[in-house]
């Protein structure tokens, strides 16, 4: 079915969002662009757009099976997805499995850690406050969500966690950790309300390695320099593909 | 009984500690310096270091009359008191009924929003990493105390607040935040090991103003330059020692 694509009602660092004909539905595009260091550092690759819309979407699809309700509908073309139209709680919701990052900056936390049980983390979505780390009761406090949400978007994070350790696993792939970001879905038609995973999982938003290597296939190879990738994107959507058939 | 100051262990910002000739006691002098802003900014008067000693005597006093075990034995003289011998914990424990400081600047919260039920808030003890707000779960996984301990100064710490509300409370003096520290004593009898309330209860780690008037008594004099510091800090003194009999 061909889409409409409408007015661009959002542009944010590495997506595009656009009306559609569909109350309820949005154009998710993807660019090529990333940043990262609160956008202090930026850069860009062709083809990354395509590459993380389609890793996005084989994960979306794959928790959608386990039974996770997402915004992500489907895919339209390599760069750009159909999905809910929702508005995004300002909270990111962090899983760690290992000390990594800003986790390790903070509190002077030596890199390579295990955590187990695993580490939840709020952050107030927030680049001009550097997205600081926020607890359940002030972000209840600040009104971004009720305690009820908050609660509900911590416990859902950590059974989404387990099942992307689960998908990923499949593939040979460790996850370390990973963001994601919930959204308030209010259909059209007045039928409930709920809070759904929204946003993306991509190799943006996840630090992910081959279990038996080491070998990276995320961000940090842009955000520290560490190789190439472009490369490194593209290992992982194949990876992907592959066992997805 | 006349105490004998021996060596000096540990000098802070506004503290210095010294041996005696007990294992389980120590020297607690206070200092006339005060610092804010991870010591950024810098400061003296005289006779502020007198003024603590004695304010947190009143308030460690009648703490332990409500049944909080302290770190604190007695007055020595002007500047100096006899502490019981801890090893601090490297976390400070935050109170907090109104929002002000560092919540406010961390996330652009409105100074003043009133916060029912309190809200807890732990922050590792590292000037270089400037105090940074940590979970207890992280708190753990990096061993700055069990979680148990953790735990226990939370809780306390809460029940702590009650009791310095109602002490303030029966001054006219109404309680904004505070900020306590807790330390592990082991007496050197071998008797049970515990963790007790140890540091300083002062206008240098709470946020006081009169119910009525809104007058501070507090650090804030010095940290944003709003009156006379030593004239806020001595009324306050002036106010307990009034009330203490």
């Amino acid at each position: 079915m061909e889409i409409m694509q409408g007015e661009m009602l959002y542009e944010g660092k590495a997506k595009r969002m656009y009306a559609t004909g569909h109350p309820d539905e949005l154009v998710m595009e993807y660019k090529d662009s990333l940043t990262a260091f609160d956008a202090t550092k930026k850069g860009s690759f062709e083809g990354k757009g395509s590459i993380n819309n389609r890793i996005n979407a084989i994960l979306m699809t794959a928790l959608g099976e386990l039974g996770i309700e997402t915004s992500f509908i489907r895919l339209l073309d390599e760069s750009r997805a159909l999905v809910r139209k929702v508005t995004i709680l300002p909270i990111e919701v962090i899983v760690r499995y290992e000390a990594q990052g800003s986790l390790c900056r903070r509190y002077g936390i030596e890199p390579g850690l295990s955590i187990d049980p695993p580490l939840l983390e709020l952050c107030l979505k927030d680049d001009a406050l550097h997205d600081p780390v926020i607890s359940a009761q002030v972000a209840a406090l600040m009104g971004l969500a009720t305690s009820d949400e908050i609660a509900l978007i911590s416990w859902r994070a950590l059974v989404i966690g387990e099942k992307l350790r689960e998908i990923y696993g499949r593939w040979g792939i460790r996850l370390i950790d990973f963001k994601l970001e919930f959204g308030r879905f209010s259909p059209a038609d007045g039928s409930a309300s709920r809070v759904i995973l929204a946003d993306e999982i991509t190799p943006d938003t996840c630090r992910l390695v081959d279990a038996k290597t080491g070998e990276k296939f995320d961000k940090d190879l842009f955000r520290f320099d560490l190789g190439d990738i472009g490369a490194g994107y593209s290992k992982l959507l194949e990876r992907l593909q592959d066992s997805a058939g």
